[in-house]
């Protein structure tokens, strides 16, 4: 099989996995335990905090605080701080932010606005700056988008809501971003969301990191773990891979970032211009390529695909349970219900490789030439 | 090292382990995915909750929604329906109960109420049903106190709650319960909250057990994971691993509750009754003894115990970055405060043996012995 689906889901790190199993097999006590073996894995996770966070951010400026998931960690920060006025964050999002947002607008807690997308899927900066005022709370704006790829510049954007409004705090969802992108958050970031499991990572572990001087309250309250802000027994062994496949990560990122940027447009150069038009853009992250088998079912051509042994996705997996129809982030990037019903997204991990890339392409076409045939 | 703070957590089951590491190394992608590798994980789910579900319950009546650990559960079952009027419960209850009532008494939304306990840490039912009145919208009592190990009669509890007001929400935090406790949900207990990691299973997933026809609000919105009860990709390899530790370990639930109820009382029996009182019932848990040095401190003894390798807890691990210098369950339960302030709580697992048992109870003799001599 060739996975290429790795926007929805990575392979985790066995290396990663291998190391941490001493958290199972040895080091299993409960961080809280009063006693040396419970001691040590606060010192541990403390080291795993600092080095996850060490990648992204000023240490004396900003803090992490682990949670379960990336959903997790935006819906801390959208419960936490949309509370008043408005909240204003884009057409673009994953749904972990639009449903969490939606949710407090439903309960009459805020009005919520979502700014318009470019073609290429970044958020349309002045429209979103225009819906910035005095009664806006919250603003949030994904990094990377989940779907097609594109980039915000998130400390640009950032800057330019508090110039307009100083009070207001901002977020953003970098699950797409964190490990893949070069980045350091700026101080005008408050908090930003991360995921293991879009990394190397086991799903059920995620970070929301916060600046250091904005207090953030709990979101699940109980025995007062992670400082108090976000309690329940800590997912030791979980949060030690995560660290390991950080490190394996980073350690590559610039170098994974300009091959998978090669091997994007290798794909995109091998695939049939009759049958697909691209969607992501050239500035777009390099672990993504969406295009558009325009007039066919995105839907039927991932079947095929999986027939033939190559695993794509159609948009966010996460939405899939919904049900809708069309994605709602490639008809806010302007494309018509045809273009958005022939989606495939075709997304990358450093394990890709060449040869899989022009199997994908060969596949892609095959499948894409022969569903257009049926269709005629 | 001798562990016996299994309350805390438990090692988990290594063969659970092992037999869950598919759903890292091969069986890795997004359930969400719409190929045929998403849905035969969306399958497995579905056979993981019903095998976790078929131990407690009827499965025509309830449901499971896997969560990301006990607290969280108890969280989504407390922000869902402690929602007008009165909340009650006991003064036995873990943080993630009694943090989350507390915080809806803070924010004005509720009134809380507390029953108090008996001696034996069981809840007083008459004094609970005294606070329950048509205003109260919730009521949550737990299954098994993780202090002193005492065992409430939810069910029946449960019908009694009902009788006096059937529009009550009944929950039940059953997270040193399940597994451990031989135990069938009635169908007047809406809500119960279990844990992997105090049973075999992995820190980071727990579950919330529901009457199917009780209609659950998401905690954390986003994809609409769980039928859109909870939202997050799903954590598929501690699921699984939960899945095979459960099946490990209600394979043997009886046979182990039986021999640790013989260990506890071998344990209390090797004890220096001029040291130790033993506060843990017969009929509690045979998974804890909890018992007091009284007018010693059980954080000394803690750590002496430490020193010549003995793993034993204070109270709730999950509580000690509160920094409560007393117990509220031990005092709840009519204890003073020099009881309270030596209370060793050593709690068992189906791993713990008779020879464990027997140094554990010659190094607690000896410690407390000495600790005594220093205090004259």
């Amino acid at each position: 099989m060739i996975y290429l689906d790795n926007a929805a889901t990575t392979k985790p790190s066995v290396s990663a996995f291998e190391r941490a199993t001493e958290y199972v097999t040895e080091k299993f006590h409960n961080p809280s335990g009063m006693y040396n073996e419970g001691f040590a894995l606060q010192g541990e996770l403390k080291k795993a905090r600092s080095v996850l966070l060490s990648k992204l951010a000023d240490e004396s400026a900003f803090e992490l605080i682990f949670t379960s998931c990336g959903t997790e960690s935006d819906n801390q920060a959208i419960f936490s701080f949309a509370k008043r006025g408005n909240a204003v964050t884009t057409e673009g999002e994953h749904s972990a932010v639009t449903a969490a947002v939606t949710e407090l607008k439903n309960r009459g807690i805020i009005e919520a606005r979502f700014a318009p997308l470019q073609k290429d899927g970044r958020v349309d900066v002045n429209a979103l700056l225009a819906m910035v005022d005095e009664k806006t709370s919250f603003v949030s704006v994904m990094h990377v988008n989940n779907e097609i790829g594109a980039i915000n510049d998130v400390n640009a954007i950032a800057k330019l809501v508090k110039q307009k409004n100083p009070r207001v705090i901002f977020h953003c969802d970098g699950v797409q971003a964190y490990g893949k992108i070069p980045y350091k958050l700026s101080k005008d970031v408050d908090l930003y969301a991360v995921s293991a499991h879009k990394i190397g990572g086991l799903k059920g572990v995620g970070a929301l990191i916060k600046r250091k001087s904005l207090q953030l309250p709990p979101y699940i309250y109980g025995g007062g773990q992670e400082a108090g802000r976000r309690s329940g027994t800590e997912n030791v062994f979980g949060i030690m891979q995560f660290r390991y496949a950080v490190e394996e990560k980073f350690s590559t990122l610039k170098t994974d970032y300009e091959r998978l940027k090669g091997y994007r447009e290798q794909l995109w150069g091998a695939l049939d211009k009759e049958v697909y038009i691209r969607l992501s853009s050239e500035e777009g992250t390099p672990y993504i390529l969406s295009v558009s088998a325009r007039g066919l079912r995105g839907e039927i051509l991932l079947h095929m695909a999986n027939d033939k042994g190559l695993i794509v996705g159609t948009g966010s997996a996460c939405s899939s349970n919904a049900k809708h129809r069309y994605s709602k982030v490639i008809l806010a990037c302007g494309y018509d219900e045809k273009t958005a019903d022939g989606v495939l997204r075709l997304s990358f991990s450093p394990q890709t490789t060449e040869e899989e890339i022009l199997q994908a392409a060969a596949i892609l076409n095959e499948i894409g030439r022969d569903l257009a045939k049926k269709m005629k």
